[in-house]
């Protein structure tokens, strides 16, 4: 539930601030899957399920040796998901493969980012969850607590949104009775815009671009002349502040001072602008603005957020493609033709 | 427009039957693309730019090669259009991408099947047109006229449809503002799905399995004591006859009449059945049943029959998405939440 007036977002009968630091990405999963959470004993079954789902298969590894160092993170995920899904044909989505496409996110990831720099693939560690197993396939050591709770934190709290364009695009293509690779591809293709998923890179090179605290309302003037959108502002659906940002403000204020010290004074001023150029639009941070933060605080690149925020979406993504496959109507809406009149055509050499 | 009620398709201002058996394939991709139909120039200039974008990038030839032999040749064109599209990051869809896929599909499916049955890729030959070309990529051999203009005006029947479900798929991530790849491979997603592209194949084994004319009705009866949907009838639009369906049963009847016998008894035999099972229901023949012995005849494997269906839907796809571009909004429903109110969590350890 997605309730946009009161700023409250609901996973299956549990409010996400009650999620966000006492869960394990793992747990809030299986949440989204089954409708409850796991007693010990299913949590343990789910942990051993998605661990021995981490590998890719020899159709994955070639796609993914055979990209360019320089391809964007989001394509490459598109990519190899595609080429690992080959092997499952025209399988109905179903709980196992949506345990294994969600394990596999983040070794592609790590992966890619590996080979890029010139390194070694890290093959994922099985005593190591899922948040603590991303971060050591990308550096090959084990990551502190406090970097582990962070992602994990972010992971819980982007898992699901409602009808998003990605999960909607994912819904769209489940109903025509595809396979889940098929779902999640698209999906990634569709988080993969700025006006979706791909905002929190964005936000970063704003900021960047605007340097100091000292700085923001200079900046902030100059690129409403020059008709520049501010990242990380405004959504569809909230009309107060996103209660995934709150969280992840105050996570950004304890464990990305610098950060925090630049973007909560830009956040500020820069609702100051858009309120003052447009006082009857409801302007609020949204997830994507803190996310950055959070997600640089853990020691990922910019190119890795929006993907990575496609590793957690994962969960969701397979959780509505279950449910429109359990009662499965094809999504296929009707048009207006808005076109001329038929006539006949004049043959080419007379036109 | 797709005019259920009186069984016509309108592209743009011209009936399909109209442009079915006169027009080239390049021709009424000008017009998808365009709103209008080429003068020699300008389709001169059209051709030109398909022919030079047959090619595969270093990325797309990798993932190619490292697909197994049994892949299904939809998670194949899927898997490798997202690979060729990592070039081009986050472009704004335009014409001349628009051009570069469509040209491409027929390369990739060439390619996969030559490469699954042991034999070298075949490069495009310059001096053929879209469907000749596939064809000679195929086989090593210039295609005769009958295949090439069969094969031409299967392209040009299945180029568009209105907002079916794939169209509507690559409609919802351009909203996003992502890129063209992103869209086609969300769009090939949702066509493999049986409930949409993934039927021609399928009305193929069904024709195997009842095997003669003589043998349609017993099939058929046994069949639906089995609960076994008849391929190729019913569609959410069509209230009649579907007007693509008309063209190519007769071009069946001329090219391909072993398959007619049978497809033709076949269909007059489901429709009856269907008729006294589910009277209430308007059924009719739709466009995947006599595809199927079209493509047939012009010597593609069943297989191939549905990403040569994305062959040619790439033109509509492209448009749609070209259109979307042009004015876009984001593609975002509204859910509503039917899970149980908010909760507080049990710890793990009172689970």
């Amino acid at each position: 539930m997605v309730d946009g007036q009161n700023g409250r977002l609901v996973f299956r009968g549990y409010v996400i601030a009650d999620l966000a630091e006492t869960m394990s990405f793992e747990e809030v999963a299986y949440l989204l899957w089954h409708g409850e959470l796991p007693n010990s004993a299913q949590l343990q079954e789910l942990d051993d399920a998605l661990t021995s789902h981490r590998g890719l298969n020899k159709s994955a590894v070639a796609a993914l040796r055979g990209l360019e160092a320089d391809s964007l993170p989001m394509d490459v995920l598109r990519t190899v998901v595609s080429a690992q899904g080959v092997d499952s044909h025209l399988r109905k989505p179903d709980l196992e493969q949506a345990i294994a496409y969600s394990a596999v996110f983040p070794t592609i990831l790590a992966a890619f980012h590996r080979q890029r720099q010139g390194k070694e693939w890290i093959e994922p560690r099985e005593d190591l969850g899922h948040a603590a197993n991303y971060l050591y396939m990308l550096t090959g050591e084990v990551p502190d607590d406090d970097k582990v709770q962070a992602l994990n934190s972010y992971l819980v709290l982007l898992a699901d949104h409602g009808m998003n364009a990605s999960t909607f695009t994912a819904r769209v293509i489940a109903s025509t009775e595809s396979d889940l690779a098929s779902c999640l591809v698209g999906a990634i293709g569709a988080l993969k815009g700025p006006a979706h998923g791909g905002a929190p890179s964005l936000v970063m090179d704003q900021l960047e671009k605007i340097g100091s605290p000292d700085n923001a309302e200079r900046w902030g003037r100059e690129a409403l002349e020059r008709k520049e959108r501010f990242m990380g502002f405004g959504h569809r659906v909230y009309r107060t502040y996103d209660p995934r940002a709150r969280i992840l403000k105050a996570m950004c204020e304890r464990l990305n001072p610098t950060f925090y010290a630049l973007a909560s004074k830009w956040e500020e001023v820069a609702l100051q602008l858009l309120q003052e150029r447009h006082p009857e639009r409801p302007q609020a941070t949204n997830v994507e603005f803190y996310s950055a933060g959070v997600l640089q605080s853990v020691g990922l690149p910019k190119d890795l957020f929006p993907p990575t925020f496609g590793a957690s979406r994962s969960a969701g993504w397979t959780a509505h493609v279950l449910e429109q496959v359990a009662d499965n109507r094809l999504i296929r809406p009707q048009s207006e033709y808005v076109g001329p009149e038929p006539k006949k055509p004049v043959p080419l050499s007379e036109r």
